[in-house]
């Protein structure tokens, strides 16, 4: 049936809006990609290996795509998604491949069949669509082209005009991948990004050895808490080598807090004890918030809080299949009061910046773009994970955009580990933003001349400047 | 003015899209009303007598239709709202549609203006507006036509096309009007469902009593929790008798619990004893929802929670005209942490399927669509009453499918007791769907071909599946 | 760039909406401007002065704009944002007119930007584009209007056809700018309305001092309860002297009580003694709503809430620029179980009539419409604040008009302190449902006939009787 991606998919359905959307985005397909957070795997671009098979690249470790096909009763073992414990789960890629192929209807509309089918068109020059009838067709010319030097993690990356891509490590990461390819002689800029949830969490599984071994790496003493933020201290200077320009905060809310010092020891002490109450640790990741972005005024990190999921909402798939199994579920997010002690410590100060996203959408325009539109330090970041979508773009500009503007937004990020997908989001965020300033300027809210700047600024001007990339 | 509704109502304004609506309309428009939820008196269709005058058809038993013409000030005595308290009302039926009449620019861009045009022309034959000029022309024309055979529940019931309709029914109910149809020579298909809110609720009006009488009807010993427990099952059981798919659960939020048995008949005998703290009957409630899922398990039955509806906000209505007079508002609903106890319990259990509904909007995309997206047992119910309406739908589709798809929904809900308004309320909810798909084609989301089978099985396949109809 | 404002802004793309839109429009577009709430200087009327420069008019007031530029790093002190700490801040009309103009591409796609091109147009006869190169000229050009009889405020308030403006006075006000424009030979009808915050909210700054204060205005003993409602009594009698037909109340949420007369006394004891604890200061304001409530059905006085804003939220801007910089951000608000003591005690009298306002958008559809589309005494206010915008207004309507229909609202609120934003701001309006209810009839949900008069009525009608203008 299909006959590949409609060339105006995404665009306003009124022709005179269209054609400009059309002509918007003309200007602004061919930009570089600029990934300023995700969770591509560094060790891909520093030893270049061929990619596995098609249900090992595509479908067993993409959790929107399987936990779709979960949701209509097909277990997780029989789409060789790996269990933690111990039971046997399906390995030959080619039966994943068919199972995934033969339900491909259960994407119709979602992102995943987008991005899916782009990446089919686009990377693999596939245009029919899959089915399970083409279920083997697809299989067998995706597993050849993955065996070619031009379907290489490096090539694509090229092809993919990607101009500069950040992964997301932890301070314990010693970056051996990033050194790789920094050391190497290929000349793809791949930098990462500061994430300590592991070691600033006192809930977190090993806390207190994740403390003590961010101690040894960062050499000081960590059983103490000025010898602990001395070690964020370092470890932040040593991601910095490697192109580091930002942190990412993963928190389950949005609260920070601005503790005395001493109440901050204290409590830090309770947590290497562990012995902090659920209260305790979350007061201590909020206090920790305000430690991070008091050190990016220093250092100049730029800081990313991604608040809001309730992890891993399935206690039997937790004991079957681990972590981030497509069980993460959106929960309401206060930001107001939340973030007022971190702002009113260092909220001011003109060296602070701040990129906030929710999965709360009521948030934008409630709370997001009223504090991103008067906080100097603040900015938003783009529509997130369930809201990466054609729908969630639209309404994060119809949310935000009168109260806290374009220049207050940052561009997008795919925030992807699933490779052969990015020019494909970062093309649906390219078309949506161009339909909706076609739409802004066909109903007399924007000059058109002022649509072409903005789209090249959505697209890569405000990405660049808001993670000094 | 008027001269009927608009043939091409709630399809998109864009001319192709407008075209390939009406296209995909043209080929569900017809299909047969499944109607798995709703409030009609099961005595209608056991007795087939003809419906009372047009008020008290349409008029006096519509809180949609009271609770706007109260809302401008117009007291519910004048519109023959049966009272409570002893309070003369009007009992004139033509007294009270020339009121209703008279004030029918109220309902302008309400879905009542939508059902009730939609009732007059295509089950009276009526295309003028209602006015006070065709007040009394309306008024006799639909008496008249009451009083013809081929105006009767069964008569009507055929000409709208229902396959199957479910009505709702406490287990304290004998089903006897199910059993008269079951048993005589009519072949319409009205099956019930299992409503156990007035012996699950502590808090519910003669919640001993209601439980006593379970015991009778159920033969087991009610005052124990074994024998509660058993009598639900047994209830079921016979309610099964009488086509009975699914089990229904109106809670004031969608809090579940999963206690020790011990800890829930100790709950059990404190509710017995009319000794629970709201909070413990809230707990009891919630627990309930997990055993209801156990037997669900069990026995087949399709469990629906509609939680989230303050009930009977006003006092001074409800010690005036009581219950269900148009005064029940929605609030905030919380389904992530709610819903978690029952999900650890039985949530990836094969046999279950819950189909969940709001009245809290911002819980779709949030919660509803991530939730239903992923576990197999849960599935997303349309939208629910004050959300049963053009944009209500709209937004539904809008906000839940990129995460849920398609086919973790279950296609539409009528809701009613209004039986004029079933064809109305369906025909609605048809082209909304066609408007949406036609959207998604013509913006390159979806092939043409595929939005002619979702089309079909938004309409019909989803349902008859779902509710194992 | 830009040759003036497009005539069709704001109204649909689809060719036959926008001209049934453009048709709506005419015959709304010059109806007088009624504006019963918002927040102009009566001595503006009363004196007739010439306004200042171009930049105290137009960007040193206005924190929609302030904020704005604020929120990308340029400092309050240099767009002359007066100081309470005693910092230095620019005076320079033309220094602080440039800095705004050269960042005038932040406003794209606000509602700034289109009241302020609107003003420019309209007010000043500027139609070129804002920006650093036409900085002085529409500075010199603004200037010398100024000084012209014809742009004193009250030739302005004739040429902008306003018939009637409501301002906003604490009881403690003389009124004497009302006074003289009343017993003046000017013919301009300014009333004002009776804002009581400062003697109602115990945490207020000098609540106890305002409270004597009100004592000494009303000739009543305000340290007792009695004497301290009946000089409310007195103050609103003699507001109403001076047309005021409203009262408003700024509350942090729309928390109300109905306590016994005996502990609300008690409260206000402990009030006036400094001594209530945060808990008992809102139960104090949240009884003394319905204290209003009672007051409005014997006066007639229509009652106005605006609740949920988080104001000064930032301490730093707190101390150095003082209240209303920029920093009031919504938060989440409960309308169903926060209004229902007010409701329980006079919602159902005929003589009452509450207008809400909300900033949380999720109220609107979850909450204040099925409040509104019940209670006689419950009207929705207009899409408020940061929603006061063609988004804002769009989602407004599309989120109550299902379930409140048209005749629960009141027309539109300017709600400004911006003088010369005043007609750009009803425009908007106007324009914005012209759009909805020409959407409306192209997909068949309104009649063409109706929707002519719904516009009348949206735009005039409405607003005349809901606040008995």
């Amino acid at each position: 049936m299909m006959a590949g991606l409609d060339d105006s998919r995404l665009f306003p359905m009124e022709p005179s809006a269209r054609e400009l959307a059309a002509a918007l985005y003309q200007t602004v397909k061919d930009l570089p990609i600029v990934s300023p957070h995700g969770h591509t795997d560094p060790r891909w671009y520093a030893e270049n290996e061929a990619f596995p098979d098609p249900a090992q690249l595509i479908v067993t470790p993409d959790h929107y795509v399987f936990r779709m096909l979960y949701s209509q009763g097909i277990p997780l073992e029989k789409l060789g998604v790996p269990s933690v414990d111990g039971r046997a789960v399906e390995t030959d890629g080619r039966t994943i491949w068919r199972l995934f192929a033969s339900n491909y209807h259960l994407f119709r509309a979602t992102p995943s069949r987008m991005w899916l089918d782009h990446s089919f068109q686009h990377v693999f020059g596939l245009t029919k669509r899959l089915s399970a009838e083409t279920a083997d067709k697809f299989y067998d010319h995706i597993a050849d082209c993955l065996q070619k030097p031009e379907f290489r993690p490096r090539a694509l990356f090229e092809r993919f005009g990607i101009e500069v891509i950040a992964t997301t490590e932890s301070p314990l990461d010693d970056l051996r991948h990033h050194r790789a390819v920094r050391d190497g002689e290929w000349s793809g800029r791949v930098v990462t990004a500061y994430r300590p949830d592991n070691v600033v969490d006192p809930e977190f599984e090993g806390f207190v050895e994740n403390v003590a071994k961010l101690g040894e790496l960062a050499g000081t003493d960590t059983s103490t808490w000025d010898g602990y933020l001395e070690a964020h201290r370092v470890r932040r200077a040593y991601f910095k080598e490697f192109g580091c320009t930002s942190s990412d905060h993963g928190h389950p809310t949005a609260r920070t807090e601005n503790l005395d010092q001493s109440e901050a020891a204290a409590l830090f002490d309770k947590a290497l004890r562990g012995a902090c109450s659920p209260e305790e640790a979350d007061a201590f990741r909020g206090h920790m918030l305000t430690e991070m972005a008091r050190m990016s005024i220093e250092d100049g990190l730029v800081m990313q809080i991604h608040p809001g999921s309730f992890r891993n909402h399935s206690g039997g798939i937790m004991a079957g299949f681990g972590r981030d199994k497509g069980f993460d579920i959106p929960s309401r997010t206060d930001y107001v009061r939340a973030l007022k002690p971190l702002l009113d410590a260092v909220g001011l100060e003109p060296g602070l910046s701040i990129i906030l996203f929710t999965l709360d959408e009521t948030a934008y325009g409630r709370e997001l773009a009223p504090l991103a539109g008067v906080y100097p330090s603040l900015k938003l970041g783009p529509a997130w994970w369930f809201f990466d979508s054609a729908e969630g773009m639209r309404r994060y500009r119809e949310l935000t955009t009168e109260t806290a503007g374009f220049y207050n937004t940052v561009g997008f990020n795919d925030d992807t580990r699933a490779f052969c997908s990015i020019p494909a989001r970062h093309d649906v965020a390219r078309r949506v933003d161009c339909a909706f300033l076609a739409t802004q300027v066909r109903t007399g809210r924007l000059d058109e001349d002022e649509a072409f700047e903005v789209a090249h600024d959505l697209t890569y001007g405000l990405v660049k400047k808001a993670y000094n990339l």
